[in-house]
């Protein structure tokens, strides 16, 4: 049978012929718009598909190519085509709904992966509930109990920072995105940070540069690390000193460049571990009358536009690829929820973007 | 009769005598960390409210104060009682789910928005579905349509700018947070611009400036014309020329500046459109020899930290206090969910932040 919502528009169900264990996914409902019923034969007719494949498409699961599922989906539009997402719920025992749950909705670090995420999955009609913990464990343990009883087909975990954190306990899939689960049979989606830095450092030697050094943040932070661990692999003998590791600052990349400049008064090339650190760099750089990139080349590290673009000059740097990371991670998780995970650690390809700080005008 | 649902806890129901009209707000689960079943009245018990007032703590909805929430919440939390919010919606009419439509997911307004709206939501249980439609009106119209399936109980429509935007076309209760509609029926939650720039005019007044100039953004953005309508207004014969429009940009600032030190060569003081146009600005004079604040103040807008705090010298500037418009926002959404709409446009105040931009060190 139907169900019945309150509600303005009509609700209707209609059983599909032979096939009574799938009424639910059959309910349509009188479009406000044109005021009739449109069945998902309809839409599937209208897609050139079947009735099968485009209830998956709707439905978000399957593996259809995505092209498919954006016919379909079009179609539906156009026919006005709504199922009543809650009894679709009840009946399949799935929400369409997966819990991002974030320690950091405002970084800039998670909002391009929230974004990757949601595109993911609205494709496949499933939909983000955002869950900003703020880092507070009780908040965090809120939202997993409310998320549970909403029953969220799976979890999107991201945060501030790369660093590995103990998993979520959660009764369904669960993919870390940027950050990992300290548990490796978990999926998590991270950035390859140690590849970033190799290409911003084979840059700079295909460019001639030869006495190198690299400026970057806290060392207790992964990130740091991984990037420092790249420079020295890629740079070798170029390196001229050892990185020097400080904050994630401006301020920092001014000052560390005036020590770095004590030890390597002749560097020709400065790698830094962030943009903020290169722009800092750049920034003394032109105080000391010292050109960029005539003088010194320099790259920085996360492409981001408010300080690459705005730096003068503009900043050669890694693109994170964060909002790809996010589609990624939600591509996963639907995998996971279909009921194919794939557990493990994915590292996710940089970008490298060349402006003027290497290339000049 | 109760609602099963596949997975791995168990679920009960239990009727609460005498209440066969609420017996869905009852269901109750296994509590997978205690493996005990929880009612409501146990939770009520705990938090010492009456079980309606739990429910209506839990459901977010009627007018409790948030301590009360938050008591019965912890108390819920402490039993592990999670009713099966599906069910809940079926039997209810509502989803305790609330659409948040954005332009632009990733801007720096809507993240604030997001963030205050959804701490207010979640303080009762309603959760957010994020929606980004990058400014597509087909991706709008579309997930207009997955949140009627959805039947969410509301939508906050946020976006990148401020400007009035033509209302959403839904049939539940929707709060224009940040821009506005259109349609002075619809409720709009806005930043109140033009008093903005009145503080920041008024505290450089008040450390004695008396040769304003006034450089923000596109004449044809909403927020640089209120800006500059509160400085003009603020300022009087202070302002030594006309507003300059341009872009929000710290390239701009820098032109901006030397074309106003053309026409007001002893100028004061800077009331700027933008942090980061003040950070041009304040570069721009100290590249002329110019001490900031000795020679001339400047004070910035927004307050964005990574603008403000890296400026040198750090910037005074007038801060949006965008997540608590957003949290106001949800509140006025919620109130409209209950039944009591608050139509009309309400400005929110800014917030005057004092450093070393105008107050040296």
């Amino acid at each position: 049978m139907g169900t019945v919502v309150p509600g303005r528009t009509q609700h209707l169900s209609c059983r599909s012929p032979g096939k009574p264990g799938n009424t639910r996914q059959e309910v349509s409902i009188a479009s406000p718009a044109q005021g009739r019923v449109t069945r998902i034969t309809d839409v599937a007719a209208l897609a050139g598909v079947s009735p099968g494949t485009a209830s998956k498409a709707l439905n978000g699961t399957g593996s259809l190519r995505e092209e498919t599922r954006q016919r379909v989906r079009e179609a539906a539009q156009q026919l006005g085509f709504t199922p009543d997402a809650r009894a679709r719920s009840l009946s399949s025992g799935r929400s369409y709904t997966v819990g991002l749950v974030t320690t950091d909705s405002s970084g800039r670090f998670s909002i391009p992966v929230m974004t990757g995420a949601e595109d993911a999955l609205s494709a496949g009609e499933l939909m983000l509930l955002l869950c900003d913990t703020r880092d507070d464990p009780l908040r965090e343990r809120h939202y997993l109990t409310t998320l549970s009883a909403r029953r969220v087909d799976g979890l999107i975990v991201t945060g501030r920072r790369s660093e590995p954190r103990p998993p979520v306990r959660a009764d369904v899939p669960v993919v870390y995105a940027f950050n990992r689960s300290t548990d490796p049979g978990d999926t998590s989606v991270v950035v390859d940070d140690q590849a970033g830095a190799v290409q911003a450092v084979e840059h700079l030697l295909g460019l001639g540069r030869r006495r190198l050094v690299h400026l970057t943040g806290p060392d207790r932070h992964l990130s740091a690390q991984e990037r420092a661990a790249g420079t020295v692999r890629a740079a070798g003998d170029a390196l001229a000193t050892e990185p020097l590791f400080g904050e994630w600052s401006e301020r920092w990349g001014r000052q560390a460049l005036d020590q770095a400049l004590r030890r390597v008064p002749d560097l020709d090339a400065v790698v830094c571990g962030s943009d903020q650190i290169a722009r800092g760099v750049c920034d003394r750089l032109r105080e000391l009358g010292r050109s960029v990139p005539g003088d010194v080349a320099v790259t920085g590290f996360d492409n981001w536009s408010v300080m690459a673009e705005a730096s003068r000059p503009p900043l050669t740097t890694v693109d994170l690829e964060l909002t790809e990371l996010g589609r990624r991670a939600a591509q996963l998780l639907i995998r996971a929820i279909d009921g194919d995970p794939q557990p493990g650690l994915l590292t996710m390809p940089t970008r490298l973007v060349a402006r003027e700080s290497t290339l000049g005008d």
